[in-house]
Parts: C-alpha cells; structure tokens; sequence
C-alpha cells in the first residue's frame, strides 16, 4: 500500500518541499516547492514559514485535513531525537528546540520528524536509490562541507546522541600544524578537502604565489571553485595536481577507516562537489584502496548516489512515515 | 526463563569452555574447562578437539541428549556467517571453513555458531557486563594486538563480511615511514600500540641505544613486556614517557575517530595489556578526549571491561542462543 508523506528539506540557501504519494516504492513527488531561505533565518521566522507552508502544501495536493507525516531535514547537527539543534552555521543557530516550536505552531494533526540531513539523504539513497539491495551501506557527500551517513544491518546509524556518522569531523591530523576547523577543533578531514576549505586555500594559494588554468578557466582568482582545479587538473596542471596530492590522501583515509569498522557492502559516493570533481573523486579513490583493510574491501560496491536533490526529500519523507 | 548454552573461546594459546544455565540473565557457568592448544592446531586436529570435548561437557553437565546451543568465539578473521576462517596468525590458518568442519563432525545435533573472538567479548560485556543499560557500545581491547567491537542500537555491529569493528586496522599513518603491521598493509594502529608491536620495539629500542628503569624491573631486555615499561612511566622513566607521547596518540586518534562515527554511549576499555598499563591508558585517553568531536562525547561514558576472561565465553554462547 502506498503512503502520503512530506519531505522537507531546510538547507542553508533553500527551502524545499514535495508531497510524495507512492511511498515506500516510488520517489516520485506529487508536488513540489521551493523557495529561498533568504535573510530572515532566526527560528521564529523559520518556524513560522513552514507553519504557514505545510497547510498550503496539503491544500495544493487536495490533502487537507489529512493527518500525515512529515519529514525534514535540517543542515545542522541535531543533538538526540526530537528534532533539538545543537548547533547549525547555516542558521547561526545553537540550542533551537526546532521539534518543539514547530509542534507548537503546527499542532498536534502532523507527526513531525526532524533529521540530520545527510542521514535523510543517506536514507532516501539506501531506500529507493543507490543502496537498493544492500543492508549495509556508507554514503560520503563533499559539498561545502563533508557529510557522511550510514546503514547497518538495515538501520539508520544514528548513535547515543543522534550524532553518528560525523566523517567530516574524524581527524586526519593531530601534530601542531593541522588545519583549523569551523568546528572549533584542528585536523578534521573536512577542513582539508571540503568544498569551502578546498575553494578558500586554492584562492589563498593563487592569490599569493601560485599559478593555475583554474584561474583563467573561472575568469580569475575570486571566481575559481573546485570545478575549475578539476578541470585543470584534467589537463595536467601543476598546482591542481599539487594540491590534490596533498589533500586527497585524508579524505581517502577518513573514508577508508570509515569502511574498516563498518564493513558496509555498498560505498555511494556523491555532493555537490564530488560529482563535479572527476579527477579529486578518482584521487580519493586511490588512496581509499591503499588504505582500506582488505577483508572490508572484499565485495564492496562503489557507487554514486542517484537521487540528486530529491534524495534528502524523500528520505526525511520515509524517515517520519516509518521512524 | 533461563536457558542453556555452552560458550568455547578458541584463542592461540588456550582452547576454553563453560556450560551456562543462567542466560540470558546470569553469566554463571555451572561448569568450566581450560587446556592448552598446544602444537596440533591444524583444522582437522581442533575440530576433532572439539568434537570430542563438547559430548564431554554436556555428559559432565548432566545435559546429555539435549540439543543446546553452542557459541564459539575464535581468534582470527572470520568472513562471512557460517564461521568461514579468512586467516588466523594465531593459528596459520587461512580459508578453513571450521564450521562445516564442526558441523560436519558434530552433525545435525547443535546449533553451533562461530564468532569473532572480540565480537563475542563485546556482546557479553553489552548483555551481562560493563555494557548493560547502553543499546550504543564500542568496545576496545588492547592486549597482544588491538581489537574492538560494537553495538549500535542493541545490534551487534557485524558489517556485510563480518569484519566489521577492525579498529586495529583503521590506518593512522600514510606517510613512506608508517610502520609496518602484520596484516600486510602499513600504518595499523595496531602496529604502534598492540601489545606485540610495542614490546617488539621497546625491546629493540633498550637493546639498542635506549635505556629505561623497565628492564630492571623485568630483569632483563629480553623480558621487558608493557607492564614494566608502564611502572617505569609511572616513575617518570624518560623512555618509556617519550615512547608513550609518540604512539598513545595514535590510539587515541583512532578511538576518538570511532567515537566520531558511531557515537556510542559507552566505550568500554579492556584486554590483557590495557589493564596492566594505567599510564598507557591515560595518555590515550587525554589524547582521544583532544580529537573525539564534541558532540559524540556528549553523555559518553568511558569505562572497563567487567567479565574478564568469562567475557568471550558468556558472549559466545548468548550470540548462539540468541542469532
């Protein structure tokens, strides 16, 4: 039997929405809906926007009145399960009661689910997209920053505190030299190869002493993102393959150490930067392999994840329909 | 209601077993065996061992004619789930399928399983030790190598081969001079600080060029294990602190990158050299508490195996009657 559900995606740019109908078979939306976060981001403002969305949504999708779940996904990490943020750059948010506000402003018609939005993502992947068939799974995302989620034995790892499968806060650096985080802390593997850190220190580089096709190909140095080093690197350029040897090694190691413990049977790689980053994909993957333990590699499928967009939407959809 | 199980524990040195009666409440055995494995330890020779000792044991036990299950906890890597061997040092073993071996010499009588020898530790402490009350657990032992278990959300973390939880593995050195581990590859944690490894070169090191208080306390290079290096640390012995700053945070990082992805509520410290080696272990721990991310540690409680040697054995024998 097919099930009705919202998913909700509240990212640092967007607000995305789409009522799924043929759950838990089909990722096709009924109905779909974006608009920009804008300024306005404290979490009354937000709070009341989804309040004033969702009866909207219903009504578009002639479901009023229905009482359905609704899942959203939040760009923040969320500290235990009933949707209270600890803490979101995104928002500036630290310590919001995001669950309870919007119960208190929705009422009790709508069973409301608030997830990390990587573990949305990586739920809506391991459903309907590319971990179809496999119980246990890893999903590593770069974007502007590097999420990670992960299935075992067909469960959503969410740890003690709802804050499991934090890969781009592992540690790929401990002596004195390691790289500030945003996240307070030095040496994690996102302040090496997240999309942010990667663009920041390649225009830092370019700025200072360092020369790159990247720079004509953006159009100059404060243009240049990690597209354009791909690209160069592509054909060979000398700082981007530099730069590349440096920091694809950590983020091969973090995952690599990431799939010795959990010995999932599928890897899906994907993100914002990743999927336009052939060349960085390819180098992670190397040293991924050179590190990795053998008797976790064995069978290991890797893939990309199929979804795009829709993935955190539908996942955060299936997570409040069946959580 | 209480139930019968026999739990074996196969380790390199000694082949072990206990009859339960009081599971899955009581980690009592109503019975105990213990003998050496001596120099006979082809596949063909143990499953004859243990072909004949577990008839014995249930004639011992009075439980003669019962079919009960029976749990075995084996040092080496398992692969799969019908106790297929993928190697075993402590043996020599590598691709012996010991449980068709068992099954076919014990026949259709028992349910026997076969287990990862740390797993089987792990999910005893989880149910009748250190770990009970926490459904989120990683559990880490340190004796002649490192091994670790897990569980996430009450399930024993087994990953899709089996090897999951091989934290031993994780890689915490990539440069040309990562040490070289057993296992093949370079940069295991284990070949910094497993019991083995750091004998091996605290014995180099004094025979060489270093000097420390250890080798009067053990009377002689050739003795030195990681207990005296650690009563010499305890004295300020400048070798033995110095070797500990260089390879306790290598431990350290590699616990607190584990804490980062399954954000257990209990992390559980235990084997034979971690419980020798006070200082060790607190260097270790200063260093997890400086690169665990912050919000794992939230609420995590750190603290020590309790079963003892009954561990693997209790555990051993629940995961049959139970999986």
């Amino acid at each position: 039997m097919s099930q009705v559900a919202i998913g909700i995606d509240l990212g640092g740019t967007n607000l995305r929405a789409a009522v799924f109908a043929g759950l838990p078979n089909s990722s096709e939306a009924i109905l779909v809906h974006r608009e920009e976060v804008g300024s306005a981001r404290s979490p009354e403002a937000i709070t009341q926007r989804i309040g004033v969305l969702i009866p909207k949504l219903l009504q578009r999708a002639e479901l009023g009145g229905l009482c359905i779940p609704i899942g959203i996904g939040f760009a923040g990490m969320l500290i235990g399960h009933d949707g209270c943020v600890a803490s979101s750059p995104s928002f500036g948010w630290r310590d919001v009661p995001l669950g309870d506000l919007l119960r208190g402003r929705l009422g009790e018609r709508y069973k409301i689910g608030i997830y990390n939005d990587v573990n949305a993502i990586t739920y809506g992947e391991s459903r309907l997209g590319a971990g179809v068939g496999a119980s246990d799974i890893l999903a590593v995302f770069v974007g502007t920053g590097i999420g990670a989620g992960a299935m075992c034995d067909g469960i959503l790892l969410q740890g003690s505190n709802n804050t499991a499968a934090e890969l781009g806060h592992t540690k790929v650096a401990i002596d004195d030299d390691a790289l500030q985080c945003d996240c307070g802390l030095k040496g994690c593997v996102e302040a090496y190869v997240g999309g942010s850190s990667l663009q920041e220190r390649a225009r830092r580089d370019l700025d200072a002493w360092a020369s790159s096709a990247a720079v004509q190909l953006a159009g100059g140095v404060g243009n240049v993102h990690p597209g354009h080093l791909d690209a160069a690197a592509a054909d060979g350029d000398d700082y981007a393959l530099e730069l590349y040897s440096e920091v694809s090694p950590m983020l091969g190691l973090a995952i690599a150490n990431a799939v010795t413990l959990l010995n999932p049977k599928r890897l899906i790689l994907g993100g914002g930067v990743f999927s336009r980053t052939p060349v960085l994909q390819a180098h992670v993957l190397a040293a991924f392999e050179a590190a990795v333990n053998p008797p976790a590699r064995e069978g290991l499928q890797i893939t990309t994840a199929q979804l795009g967009d829709t993935g955190g939407l539908v996942g955060a959809a299936l997570l409040a329909s069946t959580i």
